[in-house]
């Protein structure tokens, strides 16, 4: 082949966090769940991943370059996506451009791919979620793969397990299935990001010195030696994610925030049930979420729910934009950011609820009072990183528009 | 009556730590546990209660010194503990003295009470325990109670559960039971304190500015919200302290080990498991667990074993001298003191260990090399308050030598 054409698709897709939470395998190969989960989608204008793939008859091998630097694919989680979508390509025809690719030169044929997040890997805000979704997405738009969204998102799972519940927007629940294959342990849309639109969600990204153990390892080890975990995905998570999809469509804030701050709690209680123990939050996580917790007794009823993954950062869903105002207010009492931080870059996001909170610049950070509900004034400065603004988002999208790209269209090397 | 003798009873009452811990009641006034629990007492030596009794005609009413201090004695606990100790009061006779107290005289009898620690009660280290035990034990024998110690634990334990274990020496169960009236619910010597005696226990007591849930209202929130402690307390704790059981009559440390720092862990998981979630370790405490488990690992069987009460404090069981002193070299090394602090002030009790461990001074302890098992060679200079070496001690004692009291023999006031 003399051909030196190159055809590419860019997609974005959001990252999501669980509010029933995945921890446990029982197929550690094909990544299926001891547990059903279910989760919020991230609106991808704040955290997502974008992900450009391309083919062409020049390429000499697959290449994968993540945030610029070029990374190996021989891992197994990205073999099994590669492999797995180039079983499902079809015929693609272009036309205009002359381009003609039978569904048996997928076989033969190499991707490039190039992909980014608009957001600091680092802060453990479960990149490789938007990342497997993104790379399973793009990649069976570039090959006309005719599988919907439920059906990607079983590939997806063969890259990182939450990545499947990255192909819907709004709120998405992951079946674990039954069958051996895992065929049926795929993500499905309970509601879509228009369901529920006033909830805001707030990440306080929380610094860490130390290094956290990974999931897979993690939930290897819980899996392995913890006697509490089978206890909950058998007898307990099945009843909350009835009741979890009940207060979503009835978007009953109340249940929905008990819901999720107990299974929340409850996942890092299995953690602790594991030998060796696993600590993901630390003392700044459990000041969170003890400001959280008074402010919700004094209420009388919550006003935000919180949640932590696999690490100490707290992603906090308020009830509305003036509950959010406040948890803002609370939290940058508490957490007020080193005197040489630019506000706008301490919050980050949607941080136009900063207005609504009052807060103009560091003299009014400074100025906040000590919530109400609490006797303990003591601030904790540097503590937080920085803080993320944003809300339910939608799932996968296509970018048409070349400038999006992130390979270049005649090199297929990243721009 | 114009009779103006006094008559005292002095005691000393160990305190213990649980290695199967106790977390849930299923009577709150009986004080009656969901599981069985088993503990390690404490050297009187380093901690203890000291408990003077008196009784005299010329009492006008019940009255106690908690450390010099006048306490009421109204709180249900304490009039539990008094009205048990009375019903079972015998005749008394001092013919000496020419003392006589018949049996039903002990209803119309006041009694002064005098109680002090040799550790600060503020250090979180189940000073409630010793204190309802000593008080019990120091009536009962000011009353010529005839019941033996395991009849008097399950009095002690309707002033502070732990309490009942606190009647032995070496290690104690606390048998559950399963009658209403609670009349088996009570605390077993499973060997003496010389069974098992190259065990070296060092407590950190850990720096901490929160004020922590009390676990009285701690064990009824998990009660009343986990949805993991039912599980524990039949399926896990059953099984466990068979084993345990095992495992101290075989001196078998690696399998004790396991099972402590195992069941540590699993009562702080099920305070995280309720609504709201309790945190009683800290920062320090996970970092002294990390410390051990690395150590532990590297050395391919466990050194020593961890355990953490309702606090953030430490309590580590090295498995015989050496390895405490190789502990207390690692510990020294990531919590240093204060640059202003005595040695012989920051590591209390016997601490012989040190010179064990080649630490005269200050220099010394600066001079301490990283744990070669550990990249992590930051140190947390005043993350611990102090450290107490102690070792698996004896039961209830009466203090003969009048010196020891803590009540004047004339007046039955406080010295």
């Amino acid at each position: 082949m003399a051909e030196t054409w190159v055809r590419m698709v860019t997609a974005q897709t959001p990252t999501n966090i669980a509010v029933i939470k995945y921890w446990g395998k029982r197929d550690e190969t094909l990544i299926l769940p001891v547990n059903d989960s279910l989760s919020v989608t991230l609106d991808p204008a704040h955290l997502c991943t974008t992900t450009t793939v391309a083919v062409s008859p020049s390429f000499g091998q697959d290449r994968m370059w993540l945030n610029g630097k070029e990374i190996s694919l021989s891992g197994g989680r990205y073999q099994n996506c590669l492999r797995e979508i180039r079983a499902r390509a079809c015929d693609v025809e272009d036309k205009e451009r002359g381009i003609k690719i039978a569904k048996k030169d997928w076989e033969k044929l190499h991707v490039h791919i190039a992909s980014y997040n608009n957001f600091p890997t680092a802060a453990g805000l479960a990149s490789s979620a938007a990342g497997f979704a993104c790379l399973v997405f793009a990649l069976a738009k570039l090959m006309n793969a005719k599988e919907d969204n439920s059906e990607l998102s079983a590939i997806a799972r063969q890259g990182s397990g939450s990545a499947c519940r990255s192909l819907f927007g709004g709120f998405v629940k992951w079946n674990m299935g039954k069958v051996k294959d895992g065929s049926d342990s795929l993500a499905v849309q309970v509601v879509d990001e228009k369901h529920w639109d006033d909830l805001v969600i707030i990440i306080a990204v929380v610094s860490s010195r130390q290094k956290e153990t990974s999931s897979t390892t993690g939930m290897r080890d819980t899996v392995e030696t913890s006697l509490l975990l089978q206890h909950r995905a058998k007898e307990i998570v099945p009843k909350r994610i009835i009741q979890m999809e009940e207060a979503i469509k009835n978007r009953d804030f109340a249940s929905f925030a008990h819901l999720t701050c107990a299974d929340s709690n409850q996942f890092h209680a299995v953690c602790l049930d594991t030998c060796p123990p696993i600590f993901y939050m630390n003392d700044t996580s459990h000041r969170i979420i003890s400001c959280v917790e008074k402010w919700n007794r004094s209420e009388g009823t919550p006003q935000v729910a919180y949640t932590f993954d696999a690490g100490p950062n707290a992603v906090l869903i308020a009830h509305n934009r003036q509950a959010a105002a406040q948890l803002l207010q609370k939290l940058l009492f508490y957490f007020p950011p080193n005197s040489d931080t630019d506000l706008n870059s301490y919050v980050l996001g949607d941080n136009s609820i900063l207005k609504d909170a009052g807060i103009e610049d560091l003299k009014d950070v400074e100025a906040l009072p000590p919530p109400p509900e609490t006797k303990d004034a003591q601030r904790f400065k540097g503590d937080v990183s920085y803080f993320i603004c944003t809300r339910p988002g939608r799932g996968p999208v296509l970018l048409s528009d070349e400038s999006h790209a992130l390979l270049c269209p005649e090199t297929g090397l990243p721009k």
